[in-house]
């Protein structure tokens, strides 16, 4: 029986979330049961929505629970299987949490996936090729949904999101327009991504000049936003916004710590017909594999070069994690676990 | 040649509108040329979207220009015809402008639309089987969509919108809920239009007050509000609205004078992955017809019981829109002509 680390949320963040909130502890993995298989991680995943969980406030997924184990995206291999749809040597993608090992229902729908490595790398699984991809995907195709030619704005371009949004935004004929923090991603967002400019946001901290970098990068006005951040870019797009501009909510880590940041202008949305609408792509479960197959395209093709921050090890895991909440990480921040 | 009483835009408001920023002229009205049709108005509308386009910024409009009629919708009688398609006496409403007489082209699409007022009273074309009734009935079914059973809120609820999304609302089967000025409103709100609720907005005017009134009139949370003043009311409908619930942007009348007024915690919409979206109803023509066909058979069959407020004379039409832009009004707002 492997020894199993594990990363538990021991108690909630007061404001500003810090590493004193997790706790690292040692068990054993238990047995198997039929139909389970167990999985030893190769890579943990790293995502702004688990901060939001991290609060006992109503969310939008249940709250992570005290005491177990941090809830997040994994990817592995099958060691031991006791469920004939999994032998042992697969590579499989699943939600194993913050640990080292996980013991997985082979049965339970999408809980554990198998992938094939041999065009795309095991880790991007848990970036371009998964969740974050196909929550770029929803938000461009599902609620901005746009005409080639028309000009489109993501927030954190350099990400997991940021990135794949900017590959499928381009395949569609759009004009692309990141946002990031520092010039060395902003280069990585024009340079390696493709993305036709890059405004950065830590050169333009208020609503005036973001709202000047905007009107610079975007002539001839926004049509779709993707939103990862919240705070004064919102404010910004909305000022630039033509009519009938989309806006999908992804994220609004700006928010997650304290007071709420308000929309200055809603009126803006009434003036411009604008439609704004959140999401959460677990939600809908069934875009997953037309959007998984556009991404791994991508990959393949070399359109979509997606950039990787990696953590070495599960104790690094909620350091790597706060850093990730202030855009610490450049590209898909990822915890390597062997 | 009569005589054609006219009120102008003479100047643009400072803040809130006063009556000096109108005008009242005399003008020959002009003789007919081929295609043309004299209109003597016996109805004018006034809607809260004018004071919007008195405004020099940018708006969903183009802006009402100064020194000349201010533009409105207006029901009348045709007294003179050079247009094969219209024979004096018919009814007709159109889009004549604050003035008593207009002339209008009988070809140009959407400018003069003949009624029948053997069951419609002939003012009704301006409010609920008009503008303000396809107003609500898009943003009702185009927007908020709602499922039988699904709770509804709207604001200005017994104005000519309001009471229109009212009635359509229970014909889908929804709870709904209204909020409006004072006592007497929300009994008509109730007792007359059948709302199932009615809140009032002047005994609830702080965020907290009105996020429990609405927690009490909508025990099973909100799916879909009709957006027609702006404020505090928007921000404690998103503090008890339920996931997926869809707000439909008609109006945001709080914020026309001054200030933009903020929606203080917009993370919500992703929180409860809402939709929420602005809409113009002049630029959907196309489901005019099904919507106006649906009002008048709720109106006919005693349904929707509109209420009106008149004002007599044009001379009073500056100071009962001003009236209206502070809830003046009960019911739908017009001015008599004749």
């Amino acid at each position: 029986m492997p020894r199993n680390a594990q990363i538990l949320l021991d108690n909630r963040p007061q404001g500003e979330a810090t590493v004193d909130n997790f706790r690292l502890v040692t068990n054993d993995t238990p047995a198997l049961q039929e139909g389970q298989v167990l999985v030893r991680h190769h890579y943990l995943s790293l995502d702004p929505y688990m901060r939001g969980r991290m609060n006992d406030s109503k969310s939008y997924a249940a709250c992570q629970p005290l005491g177990q184990v941090m809830m997040g995206g994994t990817v592995g291999e099958v060691v031991e299987s006791r469920h004939s749809a999994y032998a042992v040597g697969d590579k499989v993608v699943g939600m194993g949490g913050w640990q080292e090992w996980s013991v997985a229902d082979g049965a339970a729908p999408g809980m554990l996936r198998k992938v094939d490595t041999r065009q795309i790398p095991l880790s991007y699984y848990l970036g371009a090729v998964g969740m974050p991809g196909v929550t770029a995907w929803y938000g461009l195709t599902q609620i901005i949904d746009p005409k080639p030619g028309q000009t489109l704005v993501v927030s954190a371009a350099s990400g997991a999101v940021g990135s794949s949004f900017g590959a499928l935004a381009k395949a569609r004929g759009c004009r692309v327009v990141g946002i990031a923090g520092g010039p060395d991603k902003c280069r990585y967002v024009t340079g390696e991504l493709g993305f036709d400019a890059c405004i950065d946001h830590r050169a333009h901290g208020d609503l005036a000049s973001m709202s000047q970098a905007l009107k610079a990068a975007c002539p001839d006005g926004i049509d779709g936003y993707f939103e990862n951040v919240g705070g004064h870019i919102l404010d910004a797009v909305l000022l630039r916004a033509n009519a009938f501009a989309r806006v999908a909510l992804c994220g609004m880590i700006a928010g997650y710590d304290g007071q709420p940041l308000p929309l200055l202008n809603p009126a803006l949305l009434l003036i411009n017909r604008m439609k704004v609408e959140g999401f959460i792509v677990s939600e809908h479960m069934e875009v997953w594999p037309a959007a998984l197959k556009e991404l791994a395209g991508l990959v393949a093709s070399g359109r979509l070069r997606p950039r990787e921050s990696i953590a070495q090890g599960l104790a690094a895991a909620p350091q790597a994690f706060l850093d990730l909440l202030k855009g610490g990480n450049f590209g898909k921040q990822l915890v390597k676990l062997i």
